[in-house]
């Protein structure tokens, strides 16, 4: 029925844990010992990757969990999955590795294919990409793309020169060469931990704190009552004073707004989704305001939804402008649609590598992998069962499973705890009796399989929820 | 008596140009269709690197230069390396591009190896690291890790809570949470193109025209009379003025200077060199003032200045406080050596997957091939003889050969042309002889061979070069 048969005949059978707590003795000792190395505060334990297989991670105390955390969301297929261990000794990945080029001046003959596998899988509307290194670069080089492309707009077309006090007034890192211009995004948005992306993250103060931080502002993304059926007029108000207030910063904010970054489902920020009429609607009003629209798939990208592009859900029409994507990807990077997104001159968007080609190669097999296996239609049959045994346990401990949301986004599902002291009891639960789950937000558990995780695992991990939740 | 015998036994003889002019038919087509997907503005072929061997770069044309560029002095061992090649097939190669780890939550078995077998070619004083993904993600987190310090020491040390007013004005974008620090850099620097490190970066308009930038200062940087030693007077005299900037910026600028950013060669801006007395005398203006001290090796380091580190030759004391390494290193991030630049709490320093653990290793394998095959001596030896020839062309060109440079600093040499123009022209005159080689700044050409380049490939570069500089 599944890809695990085909992926992972010796996947194993259930969970194995043999330690009394996680991390057990042996990770212990050893992150001890790393930690002079690395900082290994936030290690959960110490992995054997060689041991671990499909949907199941294995730590050196011989602890074997089934995974529901996948690293942060970025293993697309499972551990050691045989078809990307066949790309590895193909000439084009291997020669990405030792010869790793300076793709801007010295292409390779097969970047045409590697662009093009990975563009087999774009978002609809989306023809193009540009290539980066992780998720926060992504979006910082999105945002560069967004402000070029505004302030050509606003020259008069890319065939305005610069002016000499452009010219000169950049070199002082002043306007109008460095324009103060503003990016919108959202409250409890998370799109990475550098200088402009982490001026538009706002979930949590400790990925921000010390650091000096653009003035851009921070619209509300609406927070919606759940179920959603019976609260639609309801959440459909707070799409609606969302929407005002987005409106109300375009018109009042001190700097001109270039762009608008939003996730179509802020996940670090606590699984929070935005529907298909907040998402049009910001399409409208970005359109009105001539502010380029970026939507952020880093998380939400790559099929655990149950689409390949969470926003499709949405149909934006007409396209947005900018899709960043990393995580299950390997990759990172955006896709845009529009040759104006192309900035007027060479050399403006541009870095030594532009990107990984070993790792778009990876990109590119996994989107592969997806299609030939039709993992989205696993996805969605393996979600939906997942969800309504979840609404079962809603229904039996509704203290422990509030807000529970993610019906028809595939496995893209997290619900709320009373608080963050019973939501981190919960993880530390379920690691302990072998199944590694992730937070987000303060009291949210959020499940991030990857796309290989089958109705078997469900019974397995809804069994070890029971268990763990009937004990909180 | 070098090692090219060793890695390359195949190598080409000379180089091969099979085309009138460069790029060629085939790369021109090929390139054009390649646009549709791709910027290939600033494409100077459409290589194939299945056919470069150790120091030649091949095109689709069949054209085989010797190559002194070196994907933008990103390559340290040549092409086709066997010994990078070898690590491809080992077990922790393969898991780290298959199943790549969130390495701060799920750490593998082998990091600490993978880690170790970095900081064994740390510059000297250095015992930590913290990585990244690409030269600018280097220098970004360098600065995050300098205001995280420089904000801990001002709080009152690690110990001190953040305050309620920092954990709310942070999620505004606000100080006191996101402080109003500056990092100070210099004139005709090169430090990146992202938010922060590109408002460092002050070599080029056009790398930063049209996207905001923080308020920061550039200091001016030392511009040398060549030959130095019969100008040693007028140099010293320069490093005094340039400090005084720096110390007159310190004293008057807006906002605290939290850092001090500097290249020990400024690459990109010009190959301007700092000297040792320059850059130990920024030390002790970043101890006085309590600044964090980063030097930027990503272009420097690994090996091409005859040094591991260009630093080293400055022997500052005590060690700066922060380095930067990408490029040749395959990896990125900073070396530090006091845990007080890790931050007092978990997640201020992290992301989802800090750094690429496959590039990581393929670091350790370069620093080993460095060692064992005691590849300094080599470019120290092989710099030299380049350097003497390049002094006999000067006396004959005078006029195409101002301001030589890089004596005794290996292979790490450049020169000017009387204005850009003729520079470029004398690129392209290279090109089409058969020897790939780069410029920088507006008049310089720069040599970046990798670490394999041998004197037999020095005949043929400058027998080249003069005939090239004949024709001028």
């Amino acid at each position: 029925m599944g890809v695990c048969e085909k992926y992972y005949p010796k996947e194993a059978a259930a969970p194995s844990i043999k330690t009394e707590v996680v991390p057990g003795p042996v990770s212990k000792r050893q992150l001890e010992e790393l930690s002079g190395r690395f900082d290994t505060r936030p290690a959960y334990f110490l992995a054997d990757y060689d041991k671990s297989l499909g949907n199941y991670i294995a730590d050196v105390d011989g602890n074997v969990f089934l995974d529901l955390y996948a690293q942060i969301a970025s293993i697309a297929l499972g551990y050691n999955n045989p078809k990307l261990m066949e790309v590895l000794s193909t000439p084009e990945f291997k020669s990405s590795i030792v010869n790793r080029p300076a793709m801007g001046n010295f292409p390779q003959k097969e970047l045409s294919t590697i662009i093009g596998n990975i563009l087999k899988v774009a978002p609809k509307g989306q023809t193009h990409v540009w290539s980066g290194l992780s998720g926060a670069d992504a979006n910082e080089l999105a945002i560069k793309a967004a402000c070029m492309y505004y302030m050509e707009k606003k020259r008069g077309g890319p065939k305005v020169e610069f002016s000499k006090e452009e010219l000169t007034s950049v070199m002082e890192n002043h306007a109008p060469g460095s324009p103060n211009l503003a990016v919108l995004s959202f409250k409890r948005a998370f799109h990475g931990r550098l200088f402009a992306s982490g001026s538009c993250t706002c979930s949590k103060p400790i990925h921000k704190l010390d650091f000096p931080a653009f003035d851009w502002p921070h619209a509300e993304f609406p927070y919606y009552s759940y179920p959603q059926d019976p609260n639609a007029d309801v959440n459909r108000e707070e799409d609606d004073r969302c929407l005002k207030i987005v409106e109300d910063l375009i018109a009042t904010w001190k700097i001109p707004i270039a762009a608008l970054l939003i996730e179509p489902i802020q996940s670090e920020g606590g699984d929070n989704h935005a529907s298909k009429y907040f998402l049009q609607k910001l399409r409208d009003i970005t359109l009105k305001h001539g502010i380029v629209y970026i939507i952020d798939e880093v998380q939400t990208g790559v099929g655990a939804t149950g689409k390949m592009w969470c926003h499709e859900y949405a149909e934006i029409e007409p396209a947005c402008d900018l899709v960043t994507f990393s995580k299950k990807f390997q990759s990172a990077g955006y896709f845009f649609h529009d040759e104006e997104f192309i900035p007027n001159k060479p050399y403006r968007q541009f870095n030594t590598w532009c990107g990984d080609p070993a790792r778009m190669i990876i990109a590119g097999a996994i989107g592969q992998e997806i299609q030939e296996n039709n993992l989205l239609d696993q996805v969605n049959r393996v979600g939906d069962y997942l969800f309504s045994k979840l609404e079962a346990l809603q229904t039996r401990y509704p203290q422990f499973f509030a807000r529970l949301r993610g019906k028809g986004r595939g496995t893209f599902i997290a619900w709320d705890l009373p608080d963050g002291a019973s939501r981190d009891l919960l993880l530390k639960k379920l690691r302990s009796s072998g199944c590694n789950v992730g937070g987000c937000s303060d009291q949210s558990v959020r499940l991030r399989p990857s796309l290989s995780f089958e109705e078997k695992h469900v019974d397995i991990f809804v069994n070890v929820l029971e268990e763990c939740v009937s004990t909180l």
